[in-house]
């Protein structure tokens, strides 16, 4: 299998890393080695430090980012990491894992802060055009559970401390795409560790064979 | 005369410093006093830090920006220093002069660049709506003349570096936008400091008695 695009989406604490590591494991099993990995926003010199001024508020000052501002700011990163990097990798036959990409953007800044989702869906078609992953893997957590598992982690940053509210609307936003795009495989991420992981190896692995 | 957003365009060297302490003097000498000042891509802390980032690429490292991560950038600047302080001050009743505005990135990015000019219209939709200047005045210079002065004036910055044709494509932009919209007011920048002066205060004086 080459030239793939797999993404892992889900709220902070949902288990990405865990599964990302599964997804690296099951793809090298079936003998796929040539393999990219991003994170968003991020990923370039420029996404990076796009990164540190979204996630970091206090590195602008008082000045507060506006709603559009920061969406363009995610898609600038974006972008940036589609044409430099994940384009590039596609092209010359790797698979490329993602630590999230535009459905972040989708189910946070859409369904999250409730900016206009025709608004968005524009922009990452002007910006975009049809690039999409070939696979998301929605890790799928309440963000009682989520934000838990965060904490125990460590600090917080700017996004993560959102209210309670924030991090529901972000989850049904999240639910409701996955519902309706086949290429989005919810996870029930809530589960123990050993049944996520069977589940995300099973998923994997079936929608491997399904590609032949 | 309250709450107008007056916007100065065109090439590099072709006097907008010059032409905004004019319009300073000509709203002044007709009693408006309460004057904010804008320059784009930049005019607040997230604006200017995005500003440094695509005028100066080597603060990015080797890597280049490609050209719809530039786009997004400059309107991620752009939203924030309209949402934060051009749509405040004009609230107030402040008169807004701006150096530079939109018309740049439809010029630079759209007629130099080769950027789809209907990406552009999209997204200038989608994150500004309506919003646009109550008067521009775009300066006209070749980009020989422009060049010749900014050259003598110092350094020039990644953007003023590109090619001859870049700036040619540029200007071309620039003349069909202002014909094709009238709060855009053609001044011929080529001609003597003192004609290209009174051009200046006269047509904002002709604006202002139309505004009654």
């Amino acid at each position: 299998m080459r030239s793939k695009f797999i993404v892992i989406e889900g709220l902070e604490g949902a288990g990405k890393t865990t599964a990302r590591n599964l997804v690296i494991e099951t793809l090298q099993a079936h003998g796929v080695t040539d393999l990219v990995f991003t994170r968003e926003p991020g990923g370039t010199v420029l996404a990076e430090k796009l990164r540190s001024l979204v996630l970091d508020i206090k590195s602008v000052g008082d000045e507060t980012i506006t709603e559009r501002a920061e969406v363009l700011l995610f898609y600038a990163a974006r972008v940036q990491l589609v044409e430099t990097v994940i384009k590039p990798a596609l092209a010359r036959g790797a698979c490329v894992i993602g630590d999230r990409h535009d459905l972040s953007t989708q189910a946070y800044q859409g369904g999250g802060r409730g900016i206009d989702a025709d608004m968005l869906a524009t922009l990452r078609q002007a910006v975009l055009g049809d690039f999409a992953p070939d696979l998301t893997l929605y890790l799928d957590v309440t963000p009682e559970v989520g934000l838990k598992r965060a904490r125990a982690r460590g600090e917080l940053d700017r996004i993560e401390q959102e209210s309670l509210d924030f991090f529901n609307r972000t989850r049904a936003r999240y639910l409701a795409l996955a519902a309706s795009t086949p290429s989005i495989k919810t996870i029930d991420a809530t589960r123990s560790l050993e049944q996520v992981s069977q589940d995300i190896r099973d998923t994997v692995v079936r929608w491997m064979e399904a590609q032949g």
